[in-house]
């Protein structure tokens, strides 16, 4: 089976996209909504709600579920939403899975349970045998989220090719964001059939150009345009101009990398926005600091954003 | 103010207890309560339920509800209990510490949000500031959970002396299951109102002689005869006996701990109750294979347990 081949499937830029939040650190639906639109205007070809940059892990199960019903009452195209829907619990996975494939979500992003440590892929496959078979929904679409800085659970390559072929056109892709270029070579040669997805926009021309689909990444929440640009270079064959715009593209994301992603994004949205709102996180990340927040407004060049 | 000083706070042997589960990995609430009234009964002075030992991070938070419900129901006195509420969203752990300190439980056991790591203190600090304050109970006991194996997060020292100093008389204890016996003895030494446990009963004696209140182990949902006389030794100022019954501890807690402790445990407990549904585990974690399980079974003093 060729998962490759469906239309349906996410492809291209996704943004990890940012929850923002007001001042008693509930997710502002509204303010939620209106970026998501926006992010598609700016060129997005998908979103992955409530993934590490939405601080998904640090909002509840009910707070993930409001948010998602109020992206639906907003508009926001559901064929477009790949939400991440991974937690510690078996059953929190399920009924999030659940309800984002009801909505008509494209399909989920599934972090491995990162409580324990150590716990082997006999215990990992069965955590995500157990999703796929409670949820039981056909058009379920799972990606594995490899983030292992944060979830300090590595899903290895016999895993994923075990899950592969215990759920062919069930488990079909990836969000790679272990920044391990060779990885992801890997994974595009050794699974043609799988849909690799970057977990950095840094890496966005050599997923492309091995044979994967995208990036899925956190500071696409800024970045989209120009993003978009070197995948659209990309497929209309234009290699050089491709090359020029990923590097402009890597200098861009570099400049925010210097510091901590999440709070160095909402301010950029605060900044860019004029709302004030955006600063607010939730514990335990923690806002930047005036002076680090005046360094990264005056090191971003803030007219090449959004 | 002098935290020790109060009677309602637990002190002594506590259970970090198994959570037991059906066939369909539910938690099983009737074989649950049976084994909190047979840990009582066997001399543990407490019950910590819902830690890394019962699964609690791989349950959803209503099910962590119910099951403490269904042991409120069951005459499980709530005074013994020392609920385990952490999780990594702020409203989750808000909610669980709200509802078992509203059944009467003594405290609440709380471990630092797990899933972003090197967040920094200030982010670890305002997450527990803001639990303590949306909680909101004059009732709030809270006791640091430290396990920074699985959680990849370290509380150290300035951090908890921040959050006594912020909270008197609401952050008033730890569990420390680094396995650190250094630290521990300084923590007795440089809190000395701070309720220090230990988190296996291999540093009991040492806990105690240093200043600290005693131990809240996975392991002791089979060893609490042997662990309660360690402590009522050392209690009645029976060094000698104290230090020779530690030494048997310390080899049975060792026969145990070859094994995944979990797995083990409930390997042990279906061996012992005659109860084969106590295999049941969630993923990730994995149950025994037979051969460990014969090795398990045929290492550990049996006779020893319960």
């Amino acid at each position: 089976m060729d998962r490759k081949a469906s239309e349906a499937d996410p492809k291209g830029i996704l943004a990890a996209v940012l929850t923002p939040m007001d001042e008693d650190l509930k997710p502002d639906h509204e303010t939620f909504a209106a970026h998501c639109h926006r992010l598609l205007a700016a060129g997005c070809h998908g979103l992955s709600v409530f993934g590490t940059t939405g601080e998904a892990n640090s909002l509840s199960v009910n707070e993930r579920l409001a948010a998602l019903e109020a992206l639906i009452e907003s508009g926001v195209p559901m064929e477009t939403l790949l939400p991440g829907t991974g937690s510690c619990a078996l059953t929190d996975t399920v009924r999030l899975s659940r309800a984002a494939l009801e909505a008509g979500a494209t399909g989920v992003l599934v972090l491995p349970p990162f409580y324990y440590k150590g716990v082997g892929d006999d215990g990992l496959f069965r955590f995500f045998a157990e999703v796929v078979e409670r949820v039981g929904d056909e058009r379920q679409r799972l990606y594995l989220y490899h983030i292992p800085q944060m979830t300090g659970v590595d899903l290895g390559l016999p895993l994923i090719s075990r899950l592969i072929d215990a759920y062919p056109g069930v488990v079909v892709g990836t969000k790679d964001s272990s920044g391990d270029r060779e990885r992801i070579m890997t994974l595009c040669r050794e699974f043609p059939d799988f849909s690799v997805f970057a977990g950095t926009e840094t890496l966005l021309l050599e997923t492309l150009q091995g044979g994967g689909e995208g990036c899925i990444s956190a500071t696409v929440n800024v970045t989209s345009r120009l993003t978009r640009r070197v995948y659209d270079a990309h497929a209309a064959g234009k290699d050089d101009e491709a090359e020029a715009l990923q590097e402009r593209l890597t200098q861009l994301r570099a400049s925010i990398e210097a510091y901590p992603v999440i709070p160095a994004l909402k301010q950029l949205m605060a900044r860019l926005t004029g709302d004030k709102q955006w600063r607010n996180i939730r514990p335990p990340l923690s806002s930047l600091d005036e002076k680090r927040t005046n360094d990264l407004l005056s090191n971003v060049p803030l007219a090449e954003l959004l």
